[in-house]
């Protein structure tokens, strides 16, 4: 079974849209977060230190897919339970649930690809497969 | 067929990330942005004007599924291309198409539910059938 | 002297712009979510509570000032320290020392208003002299 | 005299906070962008070039002041009317004023440096004269 990482987030009265709950948009970028963390928590160096000693720029996005089920709020605190779902060859698939203690909030996917810097042309990224280090680290 | 409403985006400074291209929220938020304008020029009334004579508070997101193909960055100008993939019961489905001129760089769709302000409890909301005036508007 | 509230911030990367730092925006943000916490913290009851026993609506922003000394980028914890600067008769002044542990990063004022809902008219706001007892409490 | 550039901004629903009126961050957001469209505007190639032919980075942020008159909401398109209000040996001053049509909603100013690569470590920066040519174009 895959390691599950918490990341906690403090919701802000600026997160919120004019209905008073999270703007949708706000929990794609805490899911965001939370797959950063989840890779540093599992020991995967930063990008920045990657894309020097091996290319590796970071894990672009493909695809997303996300479930609102209860809104949230300002002053309230939540936590993105992120897990892998699926290794394929050259993609990382990670499962979000955003809960606020014991109740779920929203639930979603993320489709991403480990790039590296194209050999033939540095304004260009190319996918690679996933490598077998940092699958490791992450299983 | 359905109709086709183009909603027009200058990306700023401020929409991208440290990879220097857009960050992939704020493609939802351009589309949540289309989603309103393509009601508004459809002739649909404003919200904030239908909730006070028929309760009927907006359209919140059920779920967001998103493909992004290709990057873009600031000083573009992009169109999100709006049109009703679906109608259910109580669920109007809108698919989202983002060009840069003729390249696209990201679709998606949006399931939202037509909604009222819940007859008991003014703090919660309720999904209602899709309102056959707006939904003809709308097709 | 005034009270000093501490409210932390973890960077994002979505926080962060094309030049890998903090988009500075965001610590206008911060500022105000920290601002919202000092008054809960000092014990004043929330806006969506006052403003339905007293008509207080909030304190919207007059005017900003900010100093931007060195930057951020995500990955980092950083601190906002707020305290109150000045009262003046329908106005409080908060300033705000953006920190990463001993380090400023930025500092800045906000002049914000105690407001209620216009008597005469609900779609407008009116100052009113700031109420003792929130003064008290945050003193 | 100094050119005043006009850039206008369209109100997003993802603009807008609890309150239904713009999130004020968004407005420095707009203003920053309205500062690079004015060097754009006034034939300033764009940083990324002078990056690589100059060293010059771009104009990082060191200070803003704004107040806030009126709020905007969403539906609603703005201007904002960018001027240079000052220029020091290291420094433009940009004056923004944010209007909706011939309402003035928001006014403020952005003190910003003309920085380099540091010569000796590539991830500082340096503050440089204003360039003359660059002052030229834009006066």
């Amino acid at each position: 079974m895959s390691k599950t990482v918490v990341y906690e987030v403090q919701v802000m009265f600026g997160d919120c849209d004019p209905a008073g709950i999270v703007f949708f948009p706000n929990f794609s970028k805490w899911m965001d977060a939370s797959s950063l963390n989840f890779f540093v928590q599992c020991g995967v160096p930063p990008w920045r230190e990657l894309v020097k000693t091996r290319g590796i720029i970071g894990t672009p996005l493909l695809e997303i897919n996300t479930k609102f089920i209860r809104p949230a709020t300002y002053g309230e605190t939540i936590q993105v339970h992120t897990s892998v779902q699926e290794w394929r060859e050259k993609v990382i698939v990670h499962k979000h649930v955003v809960m606020r203690g014991d109740t779920v909030l929203c639930e979603g996917t993320e489709v991403r690809a480990f790039c590296i810097k194209h050999p033939e042309d540095p304004d260009r990224i190319k996918a690679i497969p996933v490598p077998e280090d940092i699958k490791a680290l992450c299983s």
